[in-house]
């Protein structure tokens, strides 16, 4: 029938969602190939990495199956035979939904909106990832399920709080992944480990079923191996929903204006060094901007003089660690399974500040709002490294502006994407970060695709995958 | 020129913001006669009432000639030469913005959106209405300003916190009023002083330059004398205001699409008494439905039995404290001149709540916007009293519920419309609030202004009027 040569497991590992889907269609590769090749990586190397807290062989098999039938009979999903995986602070029914916490162990009743969208879709769903403990960090080095460790160096930090889900889509163990992001727990991660991801507009796809961790900053993110991935998930998972409170109604259609071609105007920040990005960030930050003399339009420098990242990380991590005291309360407890002296201490603190205290962080979010609005008046997009740093020894000291640069776009509500930007010279990837208004989520990929395809002449892999 | 017989002051004072923008256009009034009636009128009756705390005749006069001139040239705004009186917590420049505080004297640098606004439409500030401390109240017994009596019977509570201006609208001291309502302080008032009120869907009028209560909560709200007033100021002052981090940007056209003729669903609650609504207050209730067989449409039974109205309460306060603790830091530490303990009181309750209690008490709030969007799947209007009692005797106790029936479409975000809807025993008004889904404003006034058509078809007035 099919006289072209087998897809090797290596490039079934390494192709992009979108390249996956071209080949299921004309059927140079089959959804339980697909699968089974995905089972065996992640049985023959997850153990160095540590990825999945939870992977079913049999169910990942049943659900190729019955995409194979599907195929066989001609209805098919968006994303029909895709291998995913979930960071595991989604509802999956049947699975228990641990969040990063020891003692979470009954069983979901209800798929999380998200879920039940990919499922509908067709994907299949590999398993769940490993995260910080309730979601509560960025390093991923979990007490109670081990650290994941960087498929580009081990004993490194994948980032957080979503790193097993990044390291599993690098090192070729999904091909594509949904976590959360309230302050950067998806970029953070696929800087990290050099993957592409998509924090949408708050409210752009529901966040019901997921675990909450602060609900004005909570964003169901994606992770993938390419921009138009990001593209085609969104488009599978966003749209309103009446039964989340902070679902976003869309004022238009989501395919917004075009931006003027050639009169795009991209924000710049004055001094990278002044707000903590370290020396070889800022060259492979230069070196790609030198890569992109058109793409990015005109260039403007944004003032953020008036902008307190510290103070604004304690005003990001108070609502956090305030709003899991109640969603995490039966879980600290449970003295049969204990959190972690780490993790008690953080919400400890927000049980101590007060309600004013709340009150005071909660107005940050307002001043990024506002702070955010003016700055799209001026630029078209918001340019800069997703992170100020690469991945850290996972048993060195954990950097504490690792979502400086991350956080005011969950505090602003904004979308942005982080694409690879180039090699530290340790050899580690780094992301480079697009932010837009709220929104401008298409448009914002759109650009993020040329950009990419202008930096991504090359792309590379970690050897593991 | 104008053979008509001149406009008496009593129909002056009585007449709604239509009537007298009918008077102005044909010149049967003047600006100034307008300005010096209701001045005159101030003067002679506020002693009795305390409706204003702030009133500057020559400024109202210089308004009122700007306002003839701009005639004369016949270059006139959509409320010129109106009188309106704008409650002590918006930013008049030049004026102290006092809100109720006593230490409050540095006068504001810019107006408020909405004070902007009405100066754009030619409207002629009256002055500055009375309120509780801090907006935190709904009496308008204030311990620095004095309690504003109600017009319709003396020694009565005018409601809060906008007690003053609904006062002011009642007793024809002002043609309409704008005040603030975070859990009812615009409705409350216009219940028992018998006037009209809107508390639009939150963020449809800005909020820049209103002190701040709680900025989930808070509305800039109207006061009137009839519904089609309402409806002409809610259009001079809605719009989005990027300067305003919860302004609301509109989704659809303003003028939704009707509500099928003799389609609406209107929603009433099972058991008024159940939810602590005085007997004589049902009694005026179910007189009204009886006189509005077709105006509601089919009546359907909405069950409020998972609402714990105590819950609520606390939790809307809470956040409002909380707030109050960041708004009135300065005041709260002013020892020349001090709060009244009552408030010190109120404010030192929510330090000593946790921020975990700040987080819980705003997931209510998500609560409540899910309950009524599934109601609103129901049923296209809830009907119900405004307040579960009429104006009580300002040296008696305060009731515990007074906002127990206006709270939860504030919590919600929707709009709500209070009218008045009859007598009680004692001689003294009591509302009927319409509530609507978020963004259902212009139907919400729509359906207020048929079936105020039918209940007031004999306007009554405050002798004091």
């Amino acid at each position: 029938m099919n006289s072209l040569p087998p897809i090797s497991e290596r490039d079934m590992r390494r192709a992009t969602l979108c390249q996956l889907l071209h080949w299921l269609a004309i059927d140079r590769v089959q959804p339980q190939v697909l699968a089974d090749t995905y089972l065996q990586a992640i049985e023959r190397i997850d153990a160095q990495l540590n990825c999945y807290v939870d992977v079913r062989g049999s169910l990942v098999q049943e659900q190729a199956r019955t995409a194979s039938k599907r195929r066989r009979d001609g209805v098919i999903g968006r994303l029909d035979g895709i291998p995913v995986a979930i960071k595991d602070n989604f509802d999956v029914a049947g699975w228990p939904t641990r969040a990063g916490l020891p003692g979470r162990l009954v069983p979901a009743e209800d798929d999380a909106h998200t879920v039940a969208r990919l499922r509908a879709s067709g994907s299949v769903l590999l398993g769940k990832t490993n995260m910080d403990e309730g979601a509560l960090g960025a390093v991923t080095d979990n007490p109670h399920f081990g650290a994941t460790h960087n498929p580009w160096k081990h004993g490194y930090s994948a980032g957080g709080s979503s790193g097993g889900a990044a390291a599993a889509v690098a090192a070729g163990l999904a091909v594509a992944a949904v976590g959360s992001d309230s302050l950067g727990s998806i970029r953070i991660p696929a800087s990290y480990c050099g993957v592409f991801a998509l924090k949408p507009t708050h409210g752009e796809i529901s966040a019901r079923g997921l675990v909450p961790a602060a609900r004005r900053l909570d964003a169901v993110g994606l992770l993938a191996r390419g921009v138009d991935d990001l593209t085609v998930l969104l488009q599978v998972l966003a749209g309103y929903d009446a039964d989340d409170a902070r679902s976003r109604r869309r004022r238009v259609a989501f395919d917004l204006p075009d931006w003027e071609p050639g009169r795009l105007r991209a924000g710049l920040l004055p001094d990278l060094a002044a707000v903590g990005v370290a020396p070889d960030v800022i060259a492979v930050f230069d070196t790609a901007m030198t890569k992109l003399p058109r793409e990015l339009g005109e260039r403007r420098t944004v003032d953020f003089s008036d902008w307190d990242f510290a103070r604004t990380r304690r005003a990001g991590l108070l609502l956090m660690e305030a709003e899991m005291l109640g969603t995490f309360a039966a879980d600290l407890a449970d003295t049969a399974h204990p959190v972690s002296p780490r993790f008690r201490h953080m919400l400890d603190y927000a049980a101590h500040k007060s309600a004013g205290d709340y009150a005071n962080a909660d107005r940050v979010l307002d001043a990024a709002t506002l702070k955010m609005r003016r700055l799209f008046s001026q630029v078209d997009v918001l340019v800069l490294p997703t992170t100020p740093q690469g991945a850290f020894p996972l048993d060195g000291p954990v950097p504490d502006s690792i979502a400086d640069l991350t956080s005011f776009a969950s505090l602003a509500g904004c979308p942005a994407v982080s694409i690879p930007m180039g090699t530290l010279p340790d050899g580690l990837p780094i992301g480079l970060q697009l932010v837009g208004a709220r929104g401008s989520d298409l448009r914002l990929l759109e650009l993020a695709g040329i950009v990419a395809a202008t930096l991504d002449a090359e792309p590379s892999y970690p050897a593991i995958a």
